[in-house]
């Protein structure tokens, strides 16, 4: 459940560009300080972090027993740098690992680099290329870059599948 | 499972503006006959439909023994009409039973009409304004409208409650 119902709870703070991509998967910007209480409820397992700056929430990471999973992807595009595409297969191969949900992805904004690992997961579940980046789109609204689509074009997911069955009810 | 990971399947074709808002719970824009071999996959109990119209999909609902839930509601936003309160409670009332879920909600884009559903469901779970305003204008883009944004803010979400548990496990 995203948030709280409960009479008199005092608001939650999501993180800017938050949503669910699929059952037990999550997306966002950076968290801050502000948003902990949210991410709490959440019951997280793990998160995928996509910079490579050291990680700020490792308290918070530490106290709720979330498994990191640090993918250092350089996030300015100026100079031109290349997607690593082995990093994000790394990346990828966790998000379609069931035992790791719920879990969260985020990089700074939760636009591009996120952005980048969402289309690839949904090039695995068959989406059309045109719905994947209707989708790329809503999260990077102005910032969106094409670089960053035509690697999720250009993304060869045949060889990746999920592992795990989601609820085994 | 939002998709289909199967070697050699077809691709799908999600609405556009498609998104999870929570656990069992989906939004999209008006869902066209390319959309429905998706929108099977998701096992809707469900569909919370936001225009006067009559709708377009009643064999696929009948099909699938979907329950339609149709609010209408105008579209349009001149010449200035008030958007229903009462409706949008009524139809707060089906997303918040967790007997109708997997349930999709939808209108004609998925950004005004169900924009402002979600906002008010996000107020049940209690979303600060700005978070919940964030995700409205995720949806809605260019198109976002303030009026909207008014009514959100101003519905007062004291006496809405969810009925029942999403996963009894």
């Amino acid at each position: 459940l995203l948030g709280d119902g409960g009479k008199g709870s005092p608001k939650v703070i999501p993180p800017p560009n938050f949503g669910m991509v699929d059952w037990g998967i999550y997306r966002s910007s950076y968290p801050t300080a502000e948003n902990l209480p949210f991410l709490k409820k959440l019951r997280l397992r793990s998160i995928v972090y996509l910079c490579p700056e050291p990680y700020l929430n490792h308290e918070f990471v530490a106290e709720n027993k979330i498994k990191l999973f640090q993918f250092g992807i350089e996030g300015k595009c100026e100079p031109a740098v290349e997607i690593p595409e082995g990093v994000i297969r790394d990346a990828l191969r966790v998000v379609l690992d069931v035992e790791n949900y719920p879990l969260l992805i985020h990089c700074n904004r939760g636009k591009h680099r996120t952005g980048v690992l969402v289309g690839c997961y949904r090039k695995v579940h068959k989406w059309s290329l045109a719905s994947i980046l209707d989708e790329y789109d809503r999260y990077a609204g102005a910032k969106a870059r094409l670089r960053d689509k035509q690697f999720v074009e250009a993304f060869d997911a045949s060889r990746m599948q999920r592992k795990g069955q989601i609820w085994k009810a």
